[in-house]
């Protein structure tokens, strides 16, 4: 999508050099856009784990790229496969709840399997890190064009008024290649001339929503409202949502949805006033060895900074007396009861085994 | 209640000018602790305004003393039954939502009919407003008793480990004149000796909860974890909350409870997790005349800056693109049907007409 009028993604290869990846450095937007390059394995562990790159998607199509990156430096033939298998063991634990990372970092690691050569694993993971992130773009567009008919219907009963989305945290195109997955859908309708506005939830602690989704809306001109993560409810109750789309950092074979803290919530208030509940996510987020969310999904913690301080464009300010605890789950789960459907890249399916395993082939 | 181990109030007269009002500047809290003093009705009018006080009951009190320091200005006896009218419909306007506000307004109101002369009418009203601080003290106390009972009833049932307790946004002591709402209950069961927790709602966007309701805690050293407005449904999901206690600025008749933006979400995740969510509020929070809290509370719009920004102890902070728009409601309505009960100065009932007819006697 844009920024500034120019056409990016999050992640590309430098166009002289492919052994530098360039990001988008995540954690200085919206206030400041700035492009970082990652030449090794720490530095493309490091932007997941700092968050510098973010979002289910683009964490796995990272962790790729570091993988590919760890394979430039210093290893020899002998110690190749031994190697490969640290690396991507290491990779693995630079986040641990959106299933992506594992995801790609094990599809690279069985394409790696009986290479012979640091050169041939240079070229091959390479290959595999740059096919990941065509997949995403590809996810990500078909996930749109699914969507795009919930909103096209919305729209046709509201008579082309504007529908309203009401959103959490970043599954923009940010938190992807291209695209994105909730935001997909928004952008395919608002491009087709399709009234829509969207609610952001700002997501505290990190403001994921203030700061990047109310960005990559601004910039694609789609209207929009920036509010509390207290406010989706009485919006809701007074008919001023139309549909809620999040995305999903990891979806059980059965439907369960693991998405940022606070997700749980809105479903519960979709559920309450009647308003569809929809979580679009490739299939690169569904983990099919998990049946029970709430038990087997591992819920990040994080540093309570996050929620001691705000940190916005004047930089840091304390809301918390330093005396007093804080918490900081990073994520939640929706059971899949309260989820209206998943929006896939092959359709939309509802949030069942049955209708999950149909839709997959698993 | 203590600050530094000294009792306070939030607000009183000074002990050697009853003309002049003392209050704690609920805006610099907690990084400073000022005292500031009202000796006009403006003064008191824009304090409420501007939330230098807030909390309903606080608010009440507040308005009364308002009024008194209104008497005191330039007004003559020929002129006094319409400057009385004209300022307390002037005081109502201060803030929409609280219905303590018009209570405590009119209350003083009516007892001034009749009144014939500056003097009477000064004394008059500074009796009514320090009767009315009296009242909300008593109407805490027995708020506290009274829901001392259901803690001390879960306290058993988990054989004496700590009971953890949900608020939402601060219905403490500072919202109140001593002892608090939904606190009330809490700091009697804590100077009891009986294990409690409580998990504070940071309450965006002005962050009362992590700055206040932390605040009065760890003055009176009660344990406590502040947590961001999306984490509860994820505690109560995993056995981490045992009881969800809020307060109210206006409750209906019938039930429904208007409360700080994001209480209604709170409610509907302790239902869907089969955890008890009561009211604390003294009946002055109860608007008699309404039936249907979602059509017919007024709900307040403020100041987008305060989304828009953070303010901490280093000063404010920009978390929301200038060119995006934001939005501020400060309460919803979380219907009668999912509240369990109303913790009132009177005792439990249940949040329905005929069990408040029938405790009101109204």
């Amino acid at each position: 999508m844009r920024i500034n009028g120019q056409h990016f993604e999050t992640i590309w290869t430098d166009r002289n050099n492919k052994e530098k990846i360039k990001i988008i450095d995540q954690q200085k937007l919206p206030f400041k856009f700035e492009i970082k390059t990652l030449t090794t394995f720490d530095e493309a562990y490091n932007a997941i784990k700092e968050m510098t790159v973010r979002g289910a998607p683009l964490i796995g199509v990272t962790a790729a790229f570091g993988v590919y990156l760890a394979m430039l430096g210093k290893v020899n033939n002998e110690k190749l496969a031994d190697f490969i298998s640290l690396t991507c063991s290491k990779m693995k634990t630079a986040r641990p709840t959106a299933v992506n990372l594992a995801w790609a970092v094990n599809y690279l690691e069985s394409e790696l399997q009986g290479v012979k050569s640091v050169v041939e694993a240079r070229i091959l993971s390479f290959n595999i890190a740059v096919k990941l992130k065509e997949l995403e773009i590809e996810y990500s567009n078909a996930i749109g064009e699914h969507g795009l008919q919930l909103i096209e219907e919305i729209s046709k009963q509201k008579k082309g008024t504007p529908v309203n989305i009401l959103t959490h945290c970043n599954a923009g195109w940010l938190a992807c290649i291209d695209w994105g997955t909730a935001t997909a859908p928004v952008y395919k309708a608002h491009q087709k001339g399709i009234g829509v506005h969207v609610w952001v939830d700002e997501t505290r602690p990190r403001n994921q929503g203030s700061k990047l989704t109310a960005y990559e809306l601004a910039q694609e001109g789609v209207p929009h409202t920036v509010i509390p993560d207290n406010t989706g409810s009485h919006l809701m109750q007074h008919g001023m949502v139309d549909l809620v789309l999040v995305g999903s950092d990891r979806t059980t074979r059965t439907g369960d949805v693991c998405n940022k803290i606070g997700t749980y919530l809105k479903a519960l208030a979709a559920r309450d006033n009647n308003i569809p509940f929809y979580v679009a996510l490739p299939s690169s987020s569904i983990d099919f060895k998990l049946s029970d969310g709430i038990k087997e999904i591992p819920i990040e913690q994080r540093d309570g900074d996050e929620v001691r301080f705000a940190l916005g464009k004047e930089g840091k300010t304390q809301l918390v007396p330093s005396d007093s605890p804080v918490a900081n789950y990073g994520f939640d789960v929706t059971p899949a009861r309260l989820v209206s459907g998943l929006i896939t890249e092959r359709g939309i399916c509802e949030a069942n085994e049955e209708a999950i395993k149909k839709m997959f082939g698993k």
